[in-house]
């Protein structure tokens, strides 16, 4: 049945990115470093679609045609990226998906056309900051196509409102959060802060993604809508049981299958739940260990490698994936009593694949 | 005359930022160093308010109601000043209207928090990315708000659509150009070129401004309607002419009523039309002096005063303030025929003032 389920989600993906590709403003990209850097992350180095197939599930779960749902999933695709190209920026990421991120990447074409290191990576900053803001853009705009499909207009923009002020904002303050939070002292923090944070990072898009997906199916804009609501709490869970499973990952993943490298979270100092349990359940001189390495730029593999030891051995890993299980059975919970269909159980493979994914 | 036009102006100023500081997403900016950054250059150093003017007189000038207009005339006024926050950090400059740029006054701020200054950059760079993200998700959203003032949702998509994807893509175009071009030759660059850029980085949103006003005054998005094509010519060609006047003020403007130092396009080696004038009509020792100054990036007061002097003498200022006229001319031509009202007479006070204007 896995092996089904991932052709599922592979079809989806292929169908998101056959829309993309062929969306009419393709061709509209110009100068060529900015054709180049909306496309880095879409050529070649697609995501995994996790977001779009979860929307057009939803859209299927209500008794919707997914078909009439694809320019909403390309949309949430797109929004996903461009929040990745700025947020590798803003944390200072070098690789994402196996290859260069946007501004790593023309840093480089900088250097290679005889830009002093300085001005190379402001130019890749540049370019960075003006990609996202041309992929935000046209995610709006690929939203709006779901107008031409047949979706009441007033449903559409209830939609493109979400997205541009709850979600943006949420997902934002999520991110700075984030930031904010690898500068306080460990201790100052709590597990409510730090699930706020994640489900913010990373839940609302995912509540979003379910939410769009069901008015699409329903072609309604009402809030209180019992099916909008089981699935968009389905789908918000399962984001924050995916940020856990990518702590865990980013902690104890495979390099090969990640395509970035494992550890950047412990140089960074992310106050991840994982660094939180632990730093909780240690003793004191693990406590001045820890203090020590968290945040630490220049730690070689090695002392990440014995970080990470300790996260184990403390239980700190088995705790963040225990809690990713409770947050996908809670979710399971919420669409329990939406009637049951093919949609249905892909949803439930859905949910699954979020904390059983290896990458 | 020109008095009363400007209490014109100031009246739709005041009207537009207070329904930007009304509007019901002022509250949920979170956390504090967001809602900060996304204020900056809202609260206390607003803007002129140029392009949410003109939309208002483009709305009335075809018989519509500017009231109905206005979410659209805050949508364009916070869409400019997101595209401010992002291209102040694109070209480095510190100061914006009188104060510090967004990326500027965070990484004062976390220098005051006692950052190291590598970090502190990098931190005053993240705010400016996600306030600007923030902003560019608002202007949709205020964008969208005209739906609830009765205007058909079938237009107000195709705005967003418009302003999200054409606006987006010809201005972060136009800006990637201006930074690319200011490391080109000055001899490989003319004046075609030159103009298309200007009229990409500020031509673009300025013709948006006409087109959305009439289209809300007409209610229509029909791109062939006479009067939606007039008025966007106009605007569209006055929009050139105000980023010709820029460019003059910016070598020879007043430094306290503009807010920001003078010369900095000369440091930065911008390839004005200013520049390329004087280029072309200097002699070899003028050629060479001015290669070495261009993009001097260290260059003293003195030396830059003397570089104005030079393009003053090769008669480079006036040249480009009779094109800006030109300009103007071209554009009332273009709303020769539009019936009169008062809201054509603001249009054409309107279109004197941007090349009138001392800041």
């Amino acid at each position: 049945m896995n092996g089904l389920f991932e052709d599922e989600l592979v079809k989806r993906g292929n169908l998101v990115y056959s829309y993309i590709r062929s969306d009419r403003y393709h061709e509209r990209f110009f100068p060529d470093d900015i054709h180049d850097s909306v496309y880095l992350y879409l050529n070649g180095r697609q995501g995994k679609s996790l977001r779009p197939a979860v929307l057009l599930f939803s859209c299927g779960a209500v008794g919707g045609d997914e078909e009439i749902a694809l320019p909403a999933a390309a949309a949430i695709e797109i929004f996903h990226t461009w929040t990745l190209v700025h947020d590798d920026v803003i944390d200072r990421d070098c690789k994402r998906r196996g290859g260069y991120t946007v501004h790593e990447e023309f840093r480089r074409r900088a250097i290679d056309l005889g830009y002093a290191e300085d001005d190379a990576v402001h130019y890749g900053t540049s370019i960075a900051i003006l990609a996202g803001d041309v992929q935000q853009g046209w995610s709006v705009s690929l939203l709006s196509e779901l107008a031409e499909r047949g979706v009441d207009s007033g449903v559409v923009l209830h939609l493109i409102r979400e997205m541009e002020t709850g979600v943006v904002l949420t997902l934002l303050s999520g991110q700075t959060l984030d930031v904010q939070y690898s500068r306080y002292p460990i201790e100052s923090l709590d597990e409510h802060k730090i699930l706020g944070m994640l489900w913010k990072k990373t839940g609302a898009l995912y509540e979003f993604a379910g939410k769009s997906g069901a008015m699409i199916g329903l072609d309604t804009k009402d809030e209180e809508n019992e099916l909008v609501h089981s699935v968009s709490q389905f789908t918000g869970r399962c984001g924050i049981a995916f940020q856990l499973q990518d702590d865990i990952l980013g902690a104890v993943g495979d390099v090969q299958k990640l395509g970035k490298p494992v550890g950047s979270d412990i140089r960074e100092g992310k106050r991840t739940l994982i660094v939180y349990h632990a730093f909780k359940n240690a003793d004191e001189a693990q406590k001045r260990y820890l203090s020590g390495m968290l945040g630490k730029e220049g730690a070689s593999d090695e002392e990440v490698f014995e970080v990470v030891d300790l996260l184990r051995e403390l239980g700190s890993i088995e705790y963040a994936s225990a809690l990713a299980r409770r947050y996908v059975k809670e979710a399971e919970e919420h669409i329990a009593d939406i009637p049951e269909s093919m949609y249905k159980d892909l949803l439930l493979m859905w949910a699954e694949y979020m904390v059983r994914r290896e990458l």
